[in-house]
Formats: C-alpha cells, sequence, structure tokens
C-alpha cells in the first residue's frame, strides 16, 4: 500500500496564502490507512501502561477514540475554551496573536494515571504544551505525545521535549 | 459493572436555565464503558456491511473514531461550516433560532458506498439530517445512525426515520 504520509493531501494557501495544509482525511477516510496510522501511533508504547487517552479537540477525537479504543482504556477529552460542560481547569497558550486557552474536566485525570497525549499534527506545540500543563496539574503521567505529523522547523517537538515528554510522529514535513 | 445510562453525568441548567444536558465524557473516560459504549453502538449492525463511519462534529469524532476502529473501516468527517480544509458540499439545518450548515469533503463517499453515521446524542436531529442529505448527494447509502443518547420527545428520531433511516440509541432520557 501507499505509505502514510503519501496518503496525506497538501493543500496550498490554506487557511492563508503561503501556508501549506496537511489535510489527514484523505488517510482517514482509506480504512487500511487509518488501521495503519493507530496501529504505528501506539506501537513504540507497547510495554508501556497507558491508563487513559487525552485527545486534543477537534481532530485529536477521531484518532484519541481509535487509540482509546485499541487500547481497552478511557478517553478523556481536552477542548478549546468554553465548550466543556461541567467544572474545567483551564491553561493559557500562545497563538501567532494572542492567547487562547484548552480545558479539561476536573475529574477526568487521577493522580498517577499514566496519560498519552494524542492530535494529528505538532506545529508550534501550543495545545500539547497547554494540555500536559493540564494533565501535570491532576498528578498525572504523561508518558508521551503521539501525532501524525510533525512540522519540526516550528519546534513544536523540541519544546515538548524540553518538557521531560516523550513526542512520537509517523512523518514530517518541511517548512509550515 | 453500573449501566451505561448511569455512567452519564446530568448537568442541569447547561448551557442555558431548564436545560438539563447529558454529559457523555464521565462514560467515555471510563474503560469499560467506552468499549462497551462503541461495542453496543454497532452491535444491531452486525452482519451489515459497512464501509465507512461518518462522525458528526465534535462528540462524533471520538465515538465515530473508535467504531471505524473497531470495524476496521475508514473514517468521514462531517464538521460546522467553514471548518474542513478542501472542497466541501455544504447542507443547512435549522437551529431554534435562524440556520447553519454542515460540511463533507467531495471525495469522502463514493458511490453504493454503505456509510454509518455516528454522534453522542440525538435531539432534534437536524445535524444528522444534513449529514444524511451530504451522503445521498454523494450516492452512498445510510445503513444507520448510531447514537448513544435518545431525546425522543424532541423528535430526531422520528424526523430521521421518516427519511427512511435506521436510527439507533442506547439510552433515553425525557424531556431536553
Amino acid at each position: 500500500m501507499q505509505g502514510i504520509k503519501e496518503k496525506i493531501r497538501a493543500i496550498p494557501d490554506y487557511p492563508k496564502p503561503g501556508i501549506m495544509f496537511r489535510d489527514i482525511t484523505t488517510l482517514l477516510q482509506d480504512a487500511r490507512g487509518f488501521r495503519k496510522t493507530v496501529d504505528e501511533m501506539v506501537q513504540p508504547l507497547a510495554g508501556t501502561r497507558i491508563d487513559k487517552v487525552v485527545g486534543i479537540e477537534a481532530r485529536g477525537f477521531i484518532l484519541g477514540g481509535a487509540i482509546a479504543h485499541q487500547l481497552s482504556i478511557g478517553f478523556v477529552p481536552v477542548r478549546k475554551r468554553g465548550k466543556l460542560p461541567w467544572k474545567t481547569l483551564s491553561q493559557e497558550y500562545q497563538l501567532e496573536y494572542g492567547t487562547d486557552s484548552m480545558e479539561i474536566h476536573i475529574d477526568a485525570i487521577q493522580p498517577n494515571e499514566n496519560i498519552l497525549i494524542v492530535d494529528d499534527l505538532i506545529a508550534t506545540g501550543g495545545t500539547a504544551e497547554a494540555a500536559i500543563k493540564l494533565i501535570r496539574a491532576h498528578k498525572g503521567n504523561v508518558v508521551g505525545c503521539s501525532f501524525i505529523v510533525d512540522l519540526p522547523e516550528l519546534g513544536g517537538r523540541k519544546k515538548l521535549e524540553a518538557l521531560g515528554v516523550q513526542v512520537l510522529s509517523l512523518c514530517e514535513f518541511d517548512g509550515h
């Protein structure tokens, strides 16, 4: 079969001129591509105890749901501000201009649980960093962050590794 | 174990006074609850050929990802207006005041594919109806809509059944 990287669609000038968007929907709608993606996202963690998957809104929900199912563990959403219905802890992160925040329910993570964070892509790593802080605030252990795509020039991997977190990705693209 | 219905959290007056919100995050963060939910959402369709799962943004992504993984098939997102990066078909639906629209990538569904639509809850059925129309516009066959929660007083199930679609749900709650 075609590799995972080849099944990702490149969309020039989206969401704005000069940006090459990496669209994973073409990968996920392919049965073998989806299964291979999920398998490869968890394979390096075989042997590690994982108690819950945290998926980052919104594409991280698709992958996180599948990975939690594969590992037979629970799923916890980290969502954008104002989207979770119950009591939340909130963590700001930097945008290109200004800040936004991510939230988690305060009963979602228990002390000493081992947590895998999942999203489709790591760019600057701002939302993943916020997720790490939210999990650590509840005394959870982040055992890894797993992405399909890494854009290494944007520095996200280094940012998370500096926090002591293992970063996994299936492929890399240059530039934005 | 506690049943699925008992693991769903009731949040009074959310998102506005008089509404009892049904929060499935307490169900999904529980390993056995999540697995049982996925198993029961697909069990009635055993023996039916299903080619792809369509998950409705955003909680339908969590369940849809898990169900696509369980069935070893592809996953297709139906998203709110402006969220999909490539060429889309758009379908309006009614809100309490005004309209909004859901979108699907134009290459996501092939003619004669059998499609299962997944979301967490059916209320008035507006977004699910939009998803059905988007799939049928691409000549896909909707073999079912599977939800965790049905709020029968809001009429969504009847609306979808009137379109000739099989509606599955794991539990019901009275009122909103």
